[in-house]
């Protein structure tokens, strides 16, 4: 590593410590990706400067959680078919009680979005069942803020290949890392007064968004014409939020988002998604839906189609929104022209909608609700959580006032109001 | 990696799955370095032909536990010193339950020998207490071969480096390999039956050395003059053993000795360490000690002693004898000339006694034993177990019969008897 790329890692190390967790003198972090069973060991030299960094702010310890994604291959590759109810010992109990102690986790993402392509989608939904049974516990403890969290990407080879496959190997890891660092600001002089202005910003149109207390959002641009329904008491939220261990912290680095969740049942019309979306590591592309009364009514893509059909399938909620999301067009990340192939980032260039499970803390006295009362409330309920982006420069974005009226919220993908 | 190197690679995982580990169909294996809390990255490319070869033979699922050196190293840096009762979340539970389940257990080593070089010794005892303490009672487990399990090495760089201080690099770490395929017979056509016909050889001294029931050995050479007891109901065991789950494995590669437990209490003497000692971490180098009814009374070491002395006072059994161990000065690993600076290979470079603990299943009916029948019958306890090779061209050795008479059991460091 030179000098400079060292210097930028410590710096993007020291970020996802200071604004992403917050972390606070003698916590213990939990370093992983769930979704991966493990950090990725291409994920090394990011994770060995947040190591570092962690213990000089304090940590009392840092667990790190590998997986290598070769040897989740070879198990595609050559172990039995029925033994994909398997799983890493440490992620039923250990994980839930790292969580249920207060402790906050850190997910470091190194992912080749293309590891499973070719292998049997039955194989691979088994695979993320499997796993989903056991961290889902873990998962309602972080979905509800119980603890400070955040999740934040690490150039790999094989991902960044994906990204830019006309550059050699280390050009382009080398690319995606210089990516990363600009939407993350930290090539800026000093990234973390950065991130607390930006984040200050998007405290205010979040509060904006709240006193207007819109019942419906309606979307229009090519290919898309939908009405998204806001249930009362939905609570829009942008980048820092508190714990319940009461920790400010951005859960997401980067993030350019304002978000709450849509009424699971008040969905109507269609809409073209904008970005391939990868779904348990298989791309599907060119994605459009239709909506009745809430549900997907419709639903198709150009590649990968049967993945998509087989997400909506999960479960009754995965055919219902449990997001809806504004991003500007003018994001740094749409502004890098860079198609990430990760949700990550991705969803910070472009408003999205979420299929799967909404936020409890997007709701107001969401946390303390039955599932039945949410249900009730709007709130929809999943396995599943999957960002479609829909946002373009086109996109005109109106929110419909309890008086009737409605009121220009995003014009050709811009935010249409000042704060 | 070149295909030559591929096709090494792959010959020594397939050795390490059907002689090492005789991994049946159906089994979880779980892949570790307890004493690095982990499995170093730098053991990757072995790794992955590792879990390859285990689905192929039939695993059920093969769990990787990864641990880097530089995280770990990163801790003495900068963690709190009141920190380091700390260890990953999986380390208690998990891998008890593993092994009582009768599950098979990796260890590859790819460690730094000079990671924790310079660090303060009190902390890395601290780590190394909080580590047995809570892998102590699966090791429990292993020790008495509840389980199939075994311990094989990958080639580091920063291990390579150590080995072969003038080499560059990336010509250190593939002399090592060369070094490793040597000794471990990888490099021959047949490896498999390569071993197969040296663990025959081995058991035919294992037989002959049964059926003498020496009360004890004595050893001469330059700076050695010691004689070694051993108890009524001693059992000599090399490679092969079996498992209390009836399967045959191979608990160390390359393995060349054949060894059984001294008298606790009946050693008397001294004894020059022929090679250096790696003691958590740090090297120990040119230690003498002397013994008076079986306890060392004079330790010393050129470098290091400080570190010699501590592993003498981890608790009464550090300073008793816990194995004796017979290898010829012609064995691979002694005829490579290579100074592994590891005790799984270095070992078998020559004859060696360990500090601590003796194996139950050295002794007759010892798995049975209460601790306080086991140690009454010579069998000695420690949460240690270090080899010294003391072991060179020039040891003669003699088996004392029960009738008084003295027989060769070894010249000029080579078996004196044929079988």
């Amino acid at each position: 590593m030179n000098a400079d790329f060292e210097h930028l890692l410590q710096k993007y190390a020291d970020l996802t410590i200071k604004v992403g967790l917050n972390l606070q003198p003698g916590q213990r972090l939990l370093v992983v990706d769930l979704s991966n069973l493990g950090v990725a060991l291409e994920a090394a030299p990011l994770i060995r400067k947040i190591v570092a960094s962690a213990y000089r702010h304090g940590a009392r310890f840092v667990d790190v959680m590998w997986a290598d994604n070769q040897v989740r291959l070879a198990r595609y590759q050559y172990a039995g078919r029925d033994t994909f109810t398997e799983l890493p010992v440490w992620m039923s109990r250990d994980l839930l009680e790292h969580v249920q102690a207060g402790e906050p986790l850190l997910t470091v993402i190194a992912r080749d979005p293309d590891l499973l392509k070719g292998q049997d989608s039955e194989l691979v939904a088994q695979e993320q069942r499997t796993r989903r049974h056991v961290t889902h516990p873990a998962e309602l403890y972080i979905e509800r803020n119980a603890i400070n969290w955040c999740v934040v990407g690490a150039a790999a080879p094989l991902w960044a290949a994906k990204v830019f496959p006309d550059l050699p190997g280390e050009e382009a890891t080398s690319r995606l890392w210089q990516a990363i660092f600009k939407v993350c600001r930290v090539d800026q002089d000093d990234p973390i007064s950065a991130w607390e202005t930006h984040i200050r910003e998007l405290a205010r149109r979040e509060k904006y968004l709240n006193q207007k207390g819109f019942s419906a959002l309606r979307y229009r641009g090519p290919g898309t014409d939908i009405t998204i329904g806001l249930p009362e008491g939905h609570v829009w939220a942008s980048a820092q939020m508190r714990s319940e261990t009461g920790i400010l912290f951005t859960a997401n680095l980067p993030t350019e988002e304002i978000f709450t969740l849509p009424h699971r049942e008040r969905v109507e019309g269609y809409v073209t998604v904008a970005k391939p979306v990868s779904v348990d590591g298989t791309l599907v592309e060119d994605i459009s839906l239709r909506f009745e009364n809430g549900r997907v009514i419709e639903a198709r893509a150009k590649t990968n189609e049967a993945i998509l059909r087989r997400l909506i399938e999960n479960d009754e909620g995965a055919s219902h929104l449990g997001e809806v999301s504004l991003v500007p067009h003018s994001s740094p990340v749409s502004q890098s022209g860079v198609l990430f192939y990760n949700i990550l980032f991705d969803e910070n260039a472009a408003s999205h909608i979420a299929l799967g499970a909404a936020y409890r803390f997007s709701l107001r006295d969401g946390q303390s609700m039955s599932d039945d009362e949410f249900a009730a409330a709007g709130g929809n309920s999943s396995v599943v959580h999957t960002d479609l982006m829909i946002g373009t420069a086109e996109m005109d974005v109106d929110g419909l006032l309890k008086s009737g009226d409605m009121e220009p919220v995003m014009r050709h993908g811009e935010w249409a109001f000042s704060v």
